[in-house]
């Protein structure tokens, strides 16, 4: 079965994100003056082939675990889709 | 009103996403087997204080096309959700 995984990481609330900084400066700057913290992750979509949402579901976990996410700056949360 | 923008901003389709490439390649070599196709943007998330939903949508799809997002290369899809 194909599965649909999208995943975002994002910078953990107890640190500072400076990039996230930068963009609400330049939002307000632009006279977007509603608009507070700001904060930048990443969003990745992986195609998984797997045998069940079980299976698919432990395969992201550890692909974030191993190589997607940064543990100590970083944390994850995901959803897996069927296609 | 406050709200939360949860933004994807992506390569588009008919791009290449090296950095997509890239993690495709490391999950195969640390035997993620049925993992294809990674592709990798950027996830933004914005507090943003409007006095409608509608409101906040129009601020969020300005700051995308006017900051967050580069039309040449990229796509940007978004969630408000109230707080």
């Amino acid at each position: 079965m194909n599965f649909r995984a999208e995943i975002d990481v994002m910078p953990l609330k107890e640190l500072l994100d400076p990039q996230g900084k930068a963009v609400a400066h330049g939002l307000q700057k632009m006279n977007f003056d509603g608009v507070a913290d700001v904060r930048i992750g990443k969003h990745i979509t992986i195609k998984v082939n797997a045998n069940s949402k079980e299976e698919a579901t432990t395969q992201v976990e550890n692909a974030c675990k191993k190589l997607l996410a940064n543990p100590i700056m970083e944390g994850y949360k995901f959803e897996i889709v069927q296609e």
